[in-house]
């Protein structure tokens, strides 16, 4: 089974691997759409990949991530790294009111070069935004970036897997977050590697940070990393640079203590795991097509062959 | 890939076939657990199959299915005809105040042998409860009951698709139910080919029926149908002659235009897929093990092969 269709020209990506925005944006949408010939471009991308380090932002929707976000990528180039971002967007990227906000205000950085601001939805990609994410970064990867930047929306299912394919998980929750996640609330005490109480200059801060000082004492998996616990007022500035330290901080935990490596190795074991997945349900719903299915359908219908083994005999499977 | 492991007797097929009610129970169980050989038990009782009709009954918790169900088998029994009932729980039949007591409430109909009630689980079933309950009505189709009712707890994703794997759809609500399931009452109005609204006694049900009315207006796709909209008191037994009369109408509409064979053969056609959709997945994951595995995902970790090709060397995919 290979992947058919139009290659993307031997041009782009030269110019992507160059660093020239227009062409990492023009790859991305191709991404995004589920385009033909991304699987060979991203394959001639590959080798260029795994210099950046991949920093992933969670929380509520409503909780300032993406105000967080902007903060921290002006607390980076301030330190003089090139950064990008990619802002998960579960549906189209220019519906939704507080998402396009959220994107216009980012565009603060919009004439500083060293910054490269994306957000990206799936609408054609198989396997979603679990497997879409992982080459948007690569491309970024490739194009230069040392950081890059995973923003989601959201806390569901699929959120939480795309921030965990990134190297540092930052939580972001507020003050009373505890009444309004309840259901999620140990799953994102599971994921994070730190957590910001953001707007912390609302009442019940204090008392928000030292619960999830308490859940952490017992929940958290990571070995040998206790996540800290931060405070921030996104829309000041406050708690940005402290944020940038822990993200720096937990970085060298894992490079120093072999953790990187490990934990990256076990990504792209899950990421060939999940493309392996997505192409057998792929190719088994082309087997269920077409006059030989539904003949096989008919005798089903009739009780003269069972569903198991009509499925069986479906070639391929 | 065929189905290994220690074949079911001979014995149990034969008994099962007689309608004898502990090798009923038995296979249920082997179904539920997803024991070996139960592929090659359900080929065998397949050509015994297609006689019963069945009903699947659904609504949110507390809504009083069980007791509605309760009432519905009293009233088939009482025209006349073998039941089974098949209780789906989402987690052990042996936990859960609730779901309990609505089996303990039903074992009134524990002495009559013309009644078969089984609660059941997914502890192993590969595919879950879209799988297993189908397999579960045919073990009861073949030991002859010609009515099977499908009782499921809650209103997700998996429910509907069990409910929807019947031949007739009730769908039970409550006065004041719009308030408290907005989010699944689109879903619930196009699977239901009939709605009661229960505990009828209580104020707003006049509403509710109103509401619902005129929500079928548009929402409904069975063709030729219009769903009746019934009041009952399940707890009182009023409604229940009413609803039995509903299920016998719209099974009279189903076979006289000819929509339940193009229904069960539609079905068989979801199931066939679902089947073959289970053994790509569980072929799949038995490929991203061992040592070949390993050694791709190091060549990967590595980057000397991208994660799609990767997946493409992966034998059988």
């Amino acid at each position: 089974m290979t992947q058919a269709g139009s290659p993307v020209a031997t041009e782009l990506i030269e110019r992507v691997l160059a660093g020239e925005r227009r062409a990492v944006a023009r790859l991305i949408s191709l991404i995004e759409n589920g385009a033909d010939g991304v699987e060979e471009a991203l394959a001639r991308l590959y080798p260029a990949t795994g210099n950046a380090y991949t920093v992933g932002i969670t929380g509520a929707s409503g909780s300032g991530k993406s105000t967080l976000t902007d903060r921290l990528v002006a607390a980076f180039r301030a330190g003089g790294s090139e950064v990008g971002v990619i802002a998960i967007d579960p549906s189209s990227p220019f519906t939704g009111g507080a998402i396009l906000g959220d994107r216009v205000r980012m565009q603060g950085h919009a004439t500083d070069r060293g910054v490269f601001i994306r957000s990206m939805a799936t609408r054609g990609h198989l396997g979603g935004l679990a497997l879409a994410t992982p080459q948007a970064i690569r491309v970024l990867d490739a194009a230069g970036k040392p950081w890059i930047f995973v923003e989601t929306v959201g806390v569901g299912q699929s959120e939480v897997e795309v921030v965990e394919a990134t190297d540092t998980t930052v939580v972001v929750v507020n003050p009373g977050w505890g009444d309004s996640v309840q259901a999620n609330k140990a799953g994102l005490l599971e994921i994070g590697e730190i957590f910001v109480v953001n707007k912390a200059d609302r009442p019940g801060t204090r008392e928000a940070m030292r619960d999830l000082e308490q859940m952490l004492e017992f929940g958290h998996r990571g070995a040998g990393w206790r996540p800290p616990v931060l405070a921030a007022v996104a829309a000041e500035g406050t708690g940005t640079a402290e944020l940038r330290e822990a993200i720096l901080a937990h970085r060298r935990h894992l490079e120093e203590g072999g953790g990187l490596a490990a934990e990256r190795r076990r990504r792209a074991a899950d990421e060939v795991r999940r493309i392996v997945m997505e192409r057998a349900a792929a190719a088994a719903r082309r087997c269920c097509t077409g006059a030989a299915f539904e003949a096989l359908v008919d005798a089903v219908a009739g009780r003269s062959l069972d569903p198991y083994a009509a499925a069986r005999s479906i070639e391929g499977v």
